[in-house]
């Protein structure tokens, strides 16, 4: 069977970045430029030409950019994205005739030859471009065309002019042009999708007054001290009623007292269930106001949606359908074998009322982002199809753009990975269990210097209310710092659990268990958040330093340096346009002092190794005098663990003394 | 939108072998087997069952192999590719109820649950398949769900069998599988594609007395020498009438005498067009006669596809549409501009007769596949299209799946690639400028050790009529020698361009130049085959030791090795089985003896690093004992400059000895 137009000569393949041959968006934040690459080859020597075109998806209209030839036929092109939602890229190509005939022209004319003939060609051409352009312009092509035809020394040098040039791509032939078989699609976030810092409490321990239950009004109360820290966003656990079968007690017993509160996520009892308030915690009006308020310190609340139920929960009831039973007609709890935990029902999401399901489901998200919530972080998605979510958040997206998805992936890679493609806008990972420098080097560089970083964002955590690393168990104070560092700089979202980290809380729940001793999910615990070992002077210095440095948001330019002393990390980070230049310099060791000197590779920062530079540690405020690539660093974890340095390339000199001339 | 199927809950990605996403095959060889890996991935924690399923292209039915997982979520199963021609595999997953139901079920019995409503789930499970069995497997299956209902240790015991464990997965539910979205196609070849040595020689040339025009016979009577060295494939320039219209002279001289034969490219005369023969040579009836004799000798030939036309081509008065006419009614000739070459005009594949044309470029080579010839060596690809191609290699390959196109396509990475996956069952290469110990590993190692090869073989020549490179004309004999072992024993198929080659012919037209001197391409040669310093023992020996050592034909196991001397060069190979190992140590440089240690990682060759194994030198029949991973070498350019070693890894000792016990 022959092809239906065997006069395509042009192939396109390799495009960059394109997820999974096309089957998800890359991700990109507005403002952000999108730089396509792709390998464009045709038979022979003809010239090609190469359009990048892009739109919005709710548009018609292509714009398009020439793309320029690299080498090895690979050609770029570049377009920024400056709408919330979604773009759509492609290209198109066109084997160029006249590109062709002119380039050859050049040569035939520098090799002194007879073009008349030759400039003849041309001409047809030009008269070919005239007919498909419109009048101004074909009046103008046909003045060329005329010149040409008169051939001499004055034809060729008509022929050979960029205003030709530019007439003639503007009305080239594109009857047989290639365009290349997929669309391809960006997703635009706002900047709070790539770019935050983040505080988890629960409200249930917020109170001021030890042994009180929480309320919204008391985490309002707490929003001086969030805000005074830096945060961006203030993540609360569920606040829906919490079931009272098979409750928890205090450390996940299965044998609570009457006051145990449960853990919030066993979501439902009769008071309601995922659109519905705790009554402890107070009403939607109260949970509206807390939302208000928040904004006005700058921080946005986070809501945690977990797709499961209390065997309280009025769907248990009201849709059996969704759930599976056994065949003693009882409902099948979660269960890891021969573990079971009968206090949490799964859906069943292999019900044959998939769909409603699936349209309750997304209700309850909906039911939240009309309340003024737009940044949600879903438990276990792992354990839901991949298909569900990409779908929910589509569909939530479509109208509500900046909505921002943190998946709880804590499970095996590909299927984290999977679940950031399929439409998750940030995700946990693997951070809270690399502490090494190699592991961190190696991590964070698959995270930021490979393709995954065009559909996931990492959001670093040292703590949840389900880790408690070693690390932090065993280092001490010094080890919360240094973690809260290597998160802040490492990521451009990062996130702690507190009170207990501010406060070094490390109690495991025993000697090999990474969980809290007492932890919040099955008690209401108290917090003197004023203690004077807090970290919080700090926090709010590292978030400072984040937020007025622009490179620490973004990580396309994660770089790690080298250091004799394996104790010691170090890596740099700079800005799109490469104005702001952070060097992060950590001591790894909690319980040592360590020094050693560091290696910076001058010419890709763009410090002249001739000139000292600059680093000022925005930590201690010190400023250092550095030059050449190799510099020493002593780092004493009893005080700062890091320095945190701006790079300026500059350093003043007598040229810059008013008396100097 | 919802999904059609909301409870599809697996993912099938990063299938591999699978090339641009599926758009084209890959290749193997009859006999061989194909390894496909996956990753197969589903939320929660169910178990799946991921089959492979196979069938050759014409096949209505599938084959079904189980997939074994790896690590990692990937799976990995195989299949062997018995016939010519292709086949298709894809995948097939499903989530495993009675998988999941079972593993949980063991973890149960082990913690000492009770286990009788889970029995009744499962003998539910069980009830189910045995509606969707034949009846004896109903029958077995309903035996089995009764023992469950029974409950008890015996329930449990025969739940947990084997038995049981086979039948379920040969009844599995199916109904909501997941079929990956793509079938992927191997095209299989005969063994030839991969592995062969080709001898080129000109027909014009063979003639035994000096001054005459060689014909067909006269190559009928050099087979037996062809063949005493070992030569597989004679390939022949092209055969057909030569245009007289801009005749080239000697030394593509524009200015030829009556006497000058030509270049046999120029392709077309009053005689005939590209199904004619060239009268000089003999008759269709000659040729038939050629193919039948080199058969007898266990040589296949090969002719030269050249699609082009000198001025006198009959297609030029019979198909002016096929050609691009100049503004003064000429016909476009060929151009390099400033360079012309007017003894050839190039088809116009942008003509609006394409498919005419495109349908008799097929039938020339398939009038030629009538006479019995099923090796095609095609000129200049590069400057066809890609599609026309894909479309005319597909379609002689229908009814004669033993063709194979090896691509002249001495072009540009990616355009070099491209062909082959659009097709070309071998392709020439960039190894004649590949010297160095740097370049070769480098370049073997993408086209053996990356996914390069599943779409791409290369056909190694040192020199070809177009080249001779600079290493052989400094090099002097040793060069000669150094550079046909390598092409040998790195690639399964080589080839070299002869008499010139065993002759070692080395005058190049210009100091600068990479061309020969008196280049038969424009003139009639005569070489004297028996001169005594022909290398024609030694290429004997090397095809000898290709043919007996199943190692080298095939390029999968190609692994180099340490050597702590620049100038030489180690490699091994295995074959499929590791039954057969061979080490090949070269001196890569022509002028000096060179000496050394080479590292030989024994674990991976399967060698016991205590005891001692052999060496046998296949060029010259030593046999060197060695032992451990470093050993010496000493390589002399004047006499042989390399080792074809055989290792044999037992040797022999006193328990082989006939008295010893």
């Amino acid at each position: 069977m022959q092809a239906e137009e065997g006069r395509k000569r042009v192939i396109i393949e390799s495009v960059a970045p394109e997820i999974d041959a096309g089957q998800f968006p890359i991700k990109r934040i507005v403002g952000d430029t999108v730089v396509v690459e792709a390998d464009v080859l045709t038979d022979g020597h003809d010239a090609i030409s190469v359009v990048l075109q892009y739109r919005t998806e709710a548009g018609t209209q292509w714009t398009e950019v020439p793309m320029e030839p690299l080498v090895n036929d690979r050609w770029r092109g570049t377009f920024k994205v400056q709408e919330l939602g979604r773009y759509r890229y492609t290209l198109l190509v066109w084997v160029d005739q006249f590109k062709s005939w002119s380039r050859d022209l050049a040569k035939r004319v520098e090799a002194g030859q007879d073009v008349t003939l030759d400039l003849l060609i041309g001409a047809g051409l030009v008269e070919a471009a005239g007919k498909r352009a419109p009048l101004i312009h074909a009046g103008w092509l046909r003045t060329f065309a005329e010149a040409m035809r008169a051939g001499g020394a004055d034809g060729a040098r008509q022929a050979l002019s960029a205003e030709l040039a530019a007439l003639m791509y503007r009305h080239a032939e594109r009857l047989v042009a290639t365009k290349y078989e997929k669309e391809l699609t960006v997703v635009v976030d706002r900047q709070r999708a790539r770019f935050g810092a983040w505080y988890e409490l629960f409200p249930r321990s917020a109170s001021s007054s030890p042994g009180q239950h929480g309320t919204f009004k008391d985490v309002e109360a707490r929003l001086p001290y969030i805000a005074s820290m830096g945060f961006d966003v203030l993540y609360l656990p569920p606040i829906h009623p919490i079931g009272r079968s098979f409750r928890k007690g205090r450390n996940n017993s299965t044998d609570p007292t009457p006051d145990d509160p449960g853990s919030p996520w066993a979501i439902g009892s009769a008071e309601g269930g995922h659109k519905a308030i705790h009554p402890q915690l107070g009403t939607l009006e109260d949970f509206r106001h807390l939302v208000k308020s928040a904004a006005e310190y700058g921080i946005e609340l986070a809501l945690d949606i977990a797709f499961q139920c209390s065997p309280d929960h009025p769907y248990v009831t009201e849709h059996p359908e969704w759930f599976r039973r056994r065949p003693d007609g009882t409902i099948q709890y979660a269960e890891n074998p021969p573990k079971k935990y009968q206090d949490i029902y799964p859906f069943d999401f292999e019900t044959e009322h998939w769909r409603e399901l699936w349209d309750e489901l997304k209700s309850i998200v909906q039911f939240w982002a009309d309340q003024g919530v737009r940044i949600f972080r879903v438990d276990n998605p792992h354990t839901k199809p991949f298909a569900f979510w990409e779908w929910l958040i589509t569909e939530i997206k479509r109208d509500c753009p900046e909505a921002v998805f943190l998946a709880e992936a804590f499970t095996r890679p590909k299927v984290m990975y999977r679940l950031a493609k399929v439409g998750f806008t940030q995700s946990y990972n693997y951070f809270p269990w690399r502490n090494t420098r190699q592991e961190l080097t190696q991590y964070l560089t698959e995270l930021t210097q490979t393709q995954v970083r065009e559909f996931f964002a990492a959001n670093l955590w040292p703590n949840t209310p389900d880790i408690l690393p070693e690390y932090l168990q065993y280092g001490g104070r010094p080890a919360f710092l240094t973690r809260l560092i290597l998160a802040a700089t490492l990521g451009p979202s990062y996130g702690i659990y507190g009170p207990p980290y501010e406060l070094c809380e490390n109690r495991p729940l025993a000697p090999d268990r990474e969980e809290y001793l007492d932890s919040e999910k099955f008690e209401v615990r108290y917090w003197d958040v004023d203690r004077p070992d807090s970290l919080r002077q700090l926090i709010s210095r590292v978030n400072q330093a984040r937020r007025e440095n622009t490179a620490f948001q973004s990580n396309h330019n994660l770089r790690f340096h080298a250091a004799d002393n394996e104790q010691i990390i170090a890596y740099s980070k700079s800005n799109a346009d490469e104005s702001n230049q952070v060097l992060v310099v950590v001591n790894l060791d909690p319980h040592h002092k360590q020094s050693g000197f560091i290696d910076l590779p001058l010419d890709e920062l763009g410090i002249d190794a001739r000139q000292p530079y600059q680093a000022h540690d925005l930590l201690t405020d010190a400023r250092y005098l550095w030059q050449g690539t190799h510099n020493y660093v002593e780092l004493n974890p009893e005080t700062v663990p890091a320095h945190i340095f701006v790079i300026r390339r500059r350093v003043r000199t007598e040229h810059d003394f008013d008396y100097y001339l």
